[in-house]
């Protein structure tokens, strides 16, 4: 019997490698993606793009996290720019959305409660883990705890799993291990300032990890940018 | 210093009496009060009636629960009536809806990280435990974890307090406290299936609860019932 999996998809490059990871072990695929006031809102129809074909359901929920603010993804805050990505420090910098990984957690185990699927995917990773908490082992880790106790299936004896594949890799490797699977990162996004087009800034935290991430990878990234490194 | 509160209020029994009580224990309350398609939304008057005056800040978020469903608050699924107290077994019933505390707590801390809140009160108690998995003791120190873990607040060393100041007592004794505290329960709303005007059902198992509830108070339930008992 096939097994159902939620996938939280951007539209990004993990998140586009993971639902293709998820489609190779087999999954009947529940794609959800998040409409929670992004200044990057265009990744929303890469997202439907790449899951064209391959989930079974794809959900687009529409989330308050901008009514909160308090990130320059979603609110007036200014977004950091960057010469390099050698410029990025070990820090939380704006860009980080308050729990915004839990909001899309918990809206993701809903609905895997409702659908019946037992796995949840998500695509953290080691270029992630030193600018977001939320994107950190420990707390997917805690948070499978959490989701065990907190719902019906849990308590009635199910066992929930958060899947998050490429928590030991950094994205040099996730773009050849995506590129194995068929994926094509020409119809990904990444960049969190686009302009009204839809054309990638560049200068962005995200712009800049992408970038070099492509060139340590001896790869060409198929998109365009606004300012070419 | 006054410590700032964030206070999650649906403006029935229990999380009015959170907020009296976190009102008690000095706190500058921000309270929070969720939208998410249930059928008895007049409870977000009921919410923001008994804040007026309690909370420096009321906040109202539309989350999309209604378009995951999978519950009888939120969609077409049949609510289960009963005739007495009595006849509410132990076993999570069509009312839970899936994972809703988990969502709720998600936006309260990434509401709390926005305004500098440390505490966050929620109301789950004795009578919730055995008809919903996500308000039981240990979902919520599991969760306090994952709030540390996984936000920029606790990275940098602070710490979140989830606290359920009721999670030892059942209804009526809560009753006698919010009593205690100054409450007016006549502003207070429970029932999950209203009439179109706003009256309470007298049959859902929130209304069985609360008659019950005061019943074994000894006190008199200020609001009316479309069916008294």
């Amino acid at each position: 019997m096939t097994k159902k999996a939620v996938v939280v998809l951007s539209g990004g490059l993990d998140s586009t490698t993971v639902l293709y990871l998820a489609r190779q072990r087999g999954h009947e695929i529940y794609a959800l993606t998040f409409d929670y006031g992004q200044r990057h809102r265009i990744e929303i129809e890469h997202a439907l793009e790449v899951a064209k074909g391959i989930a079974a359901q794809h959900k687009v929920l529409k989330l308050a996290l901008d009514q909160i603010g308090g990130s320059s993804l979603t609110s007036d805050v200014e977004m950091p720019n960057f010469d390099s990505v050698d410029q990025i420090e070990n820090k939380v910098y704006s860009t980080y959305t308050p729990f915004r990984n839990g909001v899309f957690l918990s809206y993701a185990l809903a609905y895997a409660e409702v659908v019946g699927a037992d796995t949840l995917f998500m695509g953290p990773n080691k270029d992630d883990f030193h600018n977001y908490p939320d994107c950190r082992p420990d707390f997917y880790k805690c948070f499978e705890m959490v989701a065990n106790i907190g719902t019906k299936f849990g308590a009635e004896g199910g066992k929930f799993k958060i899947e998050i594949p490429l928590v030991d890799m950094y994205k040099p490797e996730i773009i050849k291990l995506g590129l194995s699977l068929g994926v094509d990162y020409g119809k990904t996004f990444s960049c969190y300032d686009p302009t009204p087009e839809g054309v990638s800034c560049g200068k962005c935290m995200s712009c800049n990890v992408r970038i070099s991430s492509f060139t340590k990878a001896n790869l060409c990234d198929p998109i365009n940018y606004q300012t070419k490194k």
